[in-house]
């Protein structure tokens, strides 16, 4: 015997979310069938107006609800530092560093020649057009470090070599809290070759 | 900064799903953004209706869509034998064995001082109710091997002495595939005393 239909669907649907198999998605069926109503409505709403609720930034990129852009419209943030993300996801974990006040750009993915996605995927034209208008001085690349990460920061490097401005990348070295004993080789030898006066 | 307002709201409502912490619901719900707006909406429509799509058999507590109960309706099933379960979901674990054609009768939880569960959450009139109607010859206690399972197969094996029934509970023993080494003694000791011939 099967599932009741709608309850396939419920499976079917939440299947959709990363991470999520059959188990899960059984699982959260399951429990959602004892939420009360008006908690399914309010899931069902929320999840159904997302995408007009938020919009990403047509000049950065970052997410945005109605109040418009945070960080583009905030007068606190200083234009002449621009920090280059993948995702909008990214941006959050800047802002929890409380390290960062400059701007954003989104560029929406990273080179990856086996998902094609070429150049002509991400926003470049719009950084370009804002490393002009904002007389950025520096770029801060926060990619990835994988091969997809390094293979667009690179790129970036190239495509932004004639403009008047400093580049920089996010360091590479130990994290915090590790011991040496748990480091991977390569991670060590950047930590060593990255060394700094103590 | 925090996130957009509605994005904060989708991740509330998704860390009520069972198991799903902060950062879990955090990556679903930046997953959702990259969801094409039908897929969304569809999500949330079929969240919202479960309810009314899936109600419980007013007489075995099964789930079931409009269709009617899948069990109670079909000539199939032989009406003299009656599994108990504590959940709808506990079901689709027996008929996934193949191995069992009766009927279902769902408790709607276990007995637990704890949370205030008592004995007037579970269905016990209807089953009694039903063991009449259906001259049911045997009762399958099939809950779990916990506290809280023991304590309602022994409250269920009480209440249900003065009928003309076998009560009989599913086997404890070995889970099938496992190692001597790795099995608790709990379960040994039961195994050896339900040993059979072989």
């Amino acid at each position: 015997m099967r599932y009741p239909d709608h309850l396939s669907k419920i499976i079917q649907v939440l299947k959709r979310l990363p991470g999520v198999g059959n188990k899960s998605a059984e699982r959260f069926a399951f429990h959602l069938l004892t939420w009360p109503e008006e908690q399914l409505k309010e899931l069902g709403a929320v999840v159904a107006s997302a995408k007009e609720q938020l919009k990403h930034c047509s000049s950065c990129g970052c997410l945005m609800d109605s109040a418009g852009c945070l960080f583009c419209l905030s007068p606190k943030r200083n234009p002449n530092i621009l920090c280059v993300l993948a995702s909008p996801k990214d941006v959050f974990s800047i802002e929890e560093t409380h390290s960062y006040d400059g701007l954003y750009h989104v560029l929406g993915g990273l080179l990856s020649p086996l998902e094609r996605m070429g150049p002509e995927h991400l926003s470049l034209d719009m950084l370009k057009e804002r490393l002009v208008h904002h007389q950025v001085k520096e770029v801060v690349i926060a990619l990835d470090s994988t091969l997809e990460g390094d293979a667009t920061a690179l790129f970036l490097k190239q495509e932004l070599e004639n403009y008047p401005l400093q580049i920089s990348r996010l360091a590479f070295g130990l994290p915090m809290g590790s011991s040496l004993d748990y480091v991977d080789g390569g991670t060590l030898a950047r930590a060593l070759s990255g060394r700094g006066d103590f």
